[in-house]
């Protein structure tokens, strides 16, 4: 395992609990000596050390001499797509929650906005992975989201499809898309809500979060982007096509952590969330393509809609305000919150039921319960990776794979004894619904559905 | 006294302890009877009336038979322009904080956005006063922004002058204006930082601040207005001049409450605040005016740059987000916050030495040792009201004026006590100095001081 942040020290009882292995092969790649204590008491090898361009080959070659195993990387600040190509040739299996590049990528990088983003970094890992057919599996990017969702957005779909009465057996990738477009979803958001809420208040000048604050940061200040449905009728302001690739996605000249859409989660409502951009916002709409010859005929739009806890809020807003990177940063642990839990779901918009919103919605108090080291929103992350594991082990040879590849059912199977309850939610609320008073406004009335109406900067 | 809210509870002991008045003519008008206890512990007299279109000419009368006394209009939902026209018929004095309207103008309401602003309420209290010379005072909009503020800003250009070696006696409104020309200043943000924190976590779907929620409600939902500078190149998206009257603001076609300028405080540093409407923003700039013939020749640029209690900063993203007014409201009280305080001043940019940031620094342990019934917010409003009475029992016949015009020595000297420190900041901060990451905006490297640098939406 490389890397034990939050969801290192999240993912560890949750092995020790449902995957046989050697304890004395397992090691943990991790700089830091901060919880060195819980590695000591759980009897696993710790190696302190940082992976960097130099080191990580011959760290790697030195802890997989057999070519068996699997890394499971779990850190900030370490090369996925490198660590990928390496695995491949160990002969190794592989998972990660997120394309992470070196340092100097997402801050303090000199290339220009476009290339900042994430589609260039997905489209490389799948150009690579069409050499890896058959190989060692490599799963990127299999965290809550990216990972998880892609799982419950199928079965969002067979719950749709079962109760507006459309006929289902979806077993390829093109029939998936094909029931996505008989359904007639336009949209989905990635709509989380996070109610978890410390003792403490925030202090002024620390960045608070319920996982990795860098991990949110990195991301958050990458320019915001979401897969483009084929019912679009307009860029949104700033907004950008792709001009390589299959072009199933665009980039908005704004940091994701300061772009807002209006969105929906069950126990709030209509929310605020911030269009930070994901893997999963490229997967699911690349994934749910249709396509007539070489045109897409159809496609949703796709984001990743998140209402960090109210902490990050204000620390977002604080650092937005100031224009500057935090000077501390503190990531709530299980004892520090107490109450409020994450909603973590998908949101189908634009179908016969208007919209509707399934996902996880898991508690604080259930999260302390199921395993330690946790809050909520590291229990949807961990328990993928708990699911991608045993996926992996029961799939060692898929070659380079995405969550919307995997056997959701199975994963799901495995995850779900984490996940509180997995609930389903219609909605007659759209985007042009509400307003307090009524101001200038892009806004679209023929199709309330258009990402201009979501919109809101 | 009309309403008996955060302000009218606490702006009652400073009364009592600074002015020598009849407590058998002393009346609070009060439609709740929520706090009728403490009115009750005052032996003051509680008329538990909401004032209308139709009663509050004939409850006026009645209370003020013999044409002497002084109304203080610290309510919500009550025409102030009717209030001001009828004390000068009767021959009293008047205070208020704000130029109020009957219910319907703030929400519901079936004017244009350019008629929902300030503006026109402004220029109409404005054009009535020239009918009034010499008449009873009347105190238009004296809290502690608007009012206060306008004291502090005469205090900050003498400073100001003094520090830059710049001869300053100025006696009339023209001097004044002309000082803030010679010096330079090209703009003045109200800037306010609350820093009150609850011992609680705002509970969900409760709108919560340190004053008046139906005061930030009405005037975050009127459109952002702001005095605008001669300096200033060109308006801001959905940035609208005004067709009549002397043309001293312009408006922007959203609500304040969702306008995000960057902004500058001492302890916090650079930050956002909001351009919430106010009538100083309204008022600075007409009473800095330098003309030449009819041609305004300097004005400064003046908003309101509003960073309220980080309950509010929440409260104002869920409201937003849902896009519907909150389902329930609380105000804190002295009792409930645990720490911080309220920072409130002028900062004054664009001038020889940069920016400067002029204003109280009062905490929530100071509030508490110095008066009941109130917390720092509402101390530098209560405060100034006090200033007012003692300012207008020593000026009856000033007829109708804002704070600009009062003595601003005279107030502060009455305000002082109330006000913790008050200090002088110089920064080197500009609107264009920080940004994480660089993104597309509209943005003028020629001028750091254009209102297009701070504006952040
Ligand atoms: N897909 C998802 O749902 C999801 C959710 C949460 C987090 N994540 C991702 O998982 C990763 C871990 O998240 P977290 O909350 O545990 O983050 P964290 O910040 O708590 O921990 C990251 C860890 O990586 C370690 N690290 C830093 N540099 C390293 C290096 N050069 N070599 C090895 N280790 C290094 C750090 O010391 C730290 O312990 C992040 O990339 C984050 O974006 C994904
Ligand atoms: N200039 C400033 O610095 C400043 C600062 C704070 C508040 N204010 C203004 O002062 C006013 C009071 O603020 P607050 O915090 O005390 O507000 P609040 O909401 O706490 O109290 C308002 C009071 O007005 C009463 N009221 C409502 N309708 C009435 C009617 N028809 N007749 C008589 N009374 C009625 C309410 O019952 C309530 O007690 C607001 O208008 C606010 O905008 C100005």
């Amino acid at each position: 395992m490389i890397g034990f942040g939050s969801i290192g020290r999240g993912t560890l009882p949750l092995i020790e609990r449902h995957i046989g292995f050697d304890r004395e092969a397992f090691t943990v790649i991790e700089p830091s000596s901060e919880f060195a204590h819980i590695l000591r008491d759980h009897g696993i090898r710790h190696l302190p050390l940082a992976l960097t361009p130099e080191n990580y080959e011959a760290t790697l070659r030195g802890l997989f001499p057999a070519g068996k195993g699997m890394v499971v990387n779990l850190s900030v600040d370490v090369d996925s797509i490198l660590l990928m190509e390496l695995c491949a040739t160990l002969g190794v299996q592989y998972i990660d929650t997120v394309v992470e590049p070196w340092p100097g990528f997402y801050f303090g990088s000199t290339l220009p906005n476009a290339e900042r983003t994430n589609y260039p970094l997905r489209e490389k890992v799948r150009d690579l992975g069409r050499a890896h057919v058959g190989g060692p599996t490599a799963v990127s990017c299999c965290g809550a989201n990216p990972g998880m969702v892609s799982w419950l957005l199928k079965e969002a779909l067979l719950k749709l499809a079962e109760d507006t009465d459309v006929a289902a057996a979806p077993a390829s990738r093109e029939d998936w898309a094909q029931l996505a477009m008989t359904l007639g979803v336009k949209g989905v958001h990635v709509a989380e809500r996070d109610t978890q809420v410390s003792a403490k208040a925030k202090p002024q000048g620390v960045f608070v979060n319920t996982w990795s604050v860098d991990g949110l940061l990195s991301e958050g200040y990458q320019p915001a982007e979401l897969g483009w449905g084929t019912h679009e009728k307009k860029l949104p302001p700033h907004g950008h096509a792709f001009t390589h690739g299959a072009g199933y996605a665009i980039w908005i000249d704004r940091p994701g952590a300061d772009t807002r859409v209006r969105s929906w989660c069950p126990g709030v409502g209509p929310q605020f969330g911030y269009v930070v951009t994901h893997n999963e916002s490229l997967s699911i709409p690349d994934y749910y393509t249709v396509r007539d010859g070489e045109r897409a005929i159809y496609r949703p739009t796709c984001h990743y809609a998140y209402h960090p806890c109210n902490d990050a809020v204000l620390s977002l807003h604080e650092i937005n305000g100031a224009g500057q990177l935090p000077e501390s940063k503190h990531i709530l642990t299980a004892d520090e919150i107490v109450s409020g839990g994450d909603d973590l779901g998908v949101f189908l918009y634009g179908h016969a039921k208007g919209a509707m919103w399934y996902g996880s919605r898991l508690t604080i108090d259930e999260a302390r319960n199921l395993a330690p080291y946790q809050n909520a929103t590291g229990m949807q992350v961990t328990s993928a990776v708990l699911a991608a594991m045993v996926w992996v082990a029961e799939n060692p040879h898929a070659g380079w794979v995405e969550a919307d590849e995997m056997d959701h059912e199975r994963c799901l199977q495995v995850q779900r004894p984490y996940l509180g309850r997995i609930e389903c939610h219609y909605t007659d609320w759209t985007p042009v619904q509400h307003r307090i008073n009524s101001f200038a406004e892009d806004r679209d009335d023929e199709d309330p559905w258009q990402f201009t109406n979501f919109l809101a900067v």
